[in-house]
């Protein structure tokens, strides 16, 4: 809307200067096939649908009173499958709740944070709402990170890990290079998708403590509909992060979405067959396009980063919607020229492999 | 926990100073009366059930997919129900989330915020948070805000009608002459108990570009358990809150709540009868304490502001509490002879005076 001088006095001036980040498209349309928003084309474990039943059905008070605070059974139950005390896990409102409140807790510094110049664009967004200083790392040519590029003086770093939306994985070896070099500054690495194939970096937590690793259950565990994210970290900085919270917002998971997460976490092998169904449709997609003469970035993702060399990538986006499939086009300097994909199930991938042929041929 | 210094440098400096909000205890023992955290007696509309078992049975994606970010059902629901334009509707995660967008949006100024000595203490923790300037207006003798006080060079303004923990309500007449005083700063009005008796200033919304109304469905609407609050003010200052929310966490509600709520703002003559239930519970309770020899403000919300001359408020908590039933004390200036007890159902208020008579015989 357009917002005159006038009514603009009523704003906080640093509330003036906002950009907004922009999520991904959720469309109310039937029949639109939607690779847009890494969401997982899998239902989660069928004890999480028993576990809301049982909160409507058994819990009198679930509506009308608080929950928890502080998440308790929630946190033991990540703990539990993490192999982590409760003291060492922090849970909100969707990992972007959770990287908000690292932002607060960790990245309000003299010097700037690094991130890389590809990657996750709430960073951006955060340290603007936050007044965090931030200094952009370059890809190297190859759109991967170079550990070597964060040994200088900083107030923090985020990597995410596998990267968004590349896709490409940093090993565990590499990341332990960052938190023994930064020794002095918390090292974050945001792990929206490690589930799909990479390397978590949880094994390091006992071990250095400067380390907070940040997970969702919104695509391995299939509960984007529910709001459930959560930071790993020695006792000393899920402190800061459990200040910041409380300072902000007392109860930000419901009682549903904490019941539900709950049985996420308490069917462990449910959650593993369903990462392996992603990963090998994933190997299969990209066998597909490679075929069709698309360039594939090597992912350990539930979603893929793709480029043609006879095919502008905006334009392919646009045909493609028209035939009723949506992808993600990010219109920024370096990646104008690709379209990342999340894995649908093999059905799914098959569709989007025929409407790309047919516009080929067409073409 | 205990932090070491050495642990202390990884926090963000102003973090360290922060002092969180401390809510009201969620106890985990059966048979306690709980008449600490103001929730309702009553569950919420059985549509609400019937909601979410809609959304469970019938819609095979509310798990796995992202909810609505915009949340445009829920902010027609209560457009419709509040006869606001939709684009005058804002929603989060609960009140208190909501409050925190708009410490950042409005408050974040030159001058310093004004708001009672005695309000929400959640207030100042905000303000600490966004680094908000602030000013502590005492209530008069008879703990009313007199709102001649508001007349001097602020940042903006924000009070609680009727206000808590004292629970007394401010006239639509003394809020107009507020918002009128103060033609060039944001005045918030956190009307969380508005629907138990007082005025809603949400009247006033199409005549003042500066007026904010904030409300909660965790009191009126008996859904603490689900975490969605709101704010209705013309559409350039929700165009502010809206900035705020995007910068910060693009999707607060999760696809449960939205359908509950929205189910609940569709049945109004529940809700007015459930409000109306407990504002007689509270008329007889409050007759039985004066019998008692309490002193008892005159409460327009969902909770009454109680002491007495001959018994110590804060041994009477602890006497409460060993009988069980929980009830809220605060021992800050002014107010620590006070009780802070929520309205029950008349089957529980009884229980309270049963247990309150002993207590006062056997002493």
């Amino acid at each position: 809307m357009n917002i005159s001088n006038e009514q603009m006095r009523f704003w906080s001036p640093e509330v003036r200067e906002l950009e907004p980040y922009v999520p991904g498209e959720q469309p109310k349309l039937q029949n639109l096939l939607k690779l847009n928003t890494n969401e997982n084309p899998y239902p989660p474990s069928p004890n999480v649908v028993a576990a809301i039943e049982a909160v409507l059905h058994n819990q009198a008070d679930a509506l009308r009173l608080y929950p928890d605070p502080d998440a308790l059974q929630l946190k033991q139950a990540i703990a539990d499958q993490q192999h982590l005390d409760v003291s060492q896990v922090f849970v909100g409102n969707g990992s972007d709740e959770v990287l908000a409140h690292i932002f607060k807790a960790f990245f309000i510094q003299n010097d700037a944070i690094l991130y890389p110049d590809i990657t996750y664009s709430f960073y951006p967004v955060y340290s603007q709402f936050f007044g965090v200083k931030t200094k952009q790392i370059p890809l190297n040519a190859h759109f991967e990170i170079d550990v070597e590029d964060y040994q200088q003086p900083n107030g923090g770093i985020i990597i995410t890990n596998p990267n968004a939306p590349t896709s490409i994985a940093l090993s565990l070896g590499k990341i332990e290079q960052v938190l023994k070099n930064n020794p002095d500054r918390v090292v974050v690495i945001d792990e929206a998708y490690v589930d799909f194939g990479a390397e978590s970096a949880v094994s390091l937590i006992q071990r250095y403590d400067n380390l907070v690793v940040c997970q969702t259950t919104s695509k391995s565990r299939s509960l984007a509909g529910l709001r459930v994210g959560f930071a790993l970290a020695q006792a000393h900085l899920i402190a800061a992060l459990e200040a910041v919270k409380n300072s902000f917002n007392s109860y930000p998971i419901d009682r549903f979405a904490l019941a539900a997460a709950v049985a996420s976490f308490q069917d462990q092998s449910y959650f593993e067959a369903q990462c392996e169904k992603v990963i090998q449709s994933r190997e299969v997609l990209v066998t597909q396009l490679e075929t069709l003469g698309f360039k594939v970035l090597p992912s350990k993702a539930n979603f893929i980063f793709v480029t043609h060399p006879a095919h502008d990538a905006a334009t392919l986006a646009t045909q493609l919607r028209e035939q009723g499939i949506i992808v993600r086009y990010f219109n920024k300097p370096r990646i104008n020229q690709f379209l990342r994909i999340t894995i649908g199930t093999d059905v799914q991938n098959q569709r989007l492999i025929d409407s790309l042929s047919r516009l080929f041929h067409s073409a």
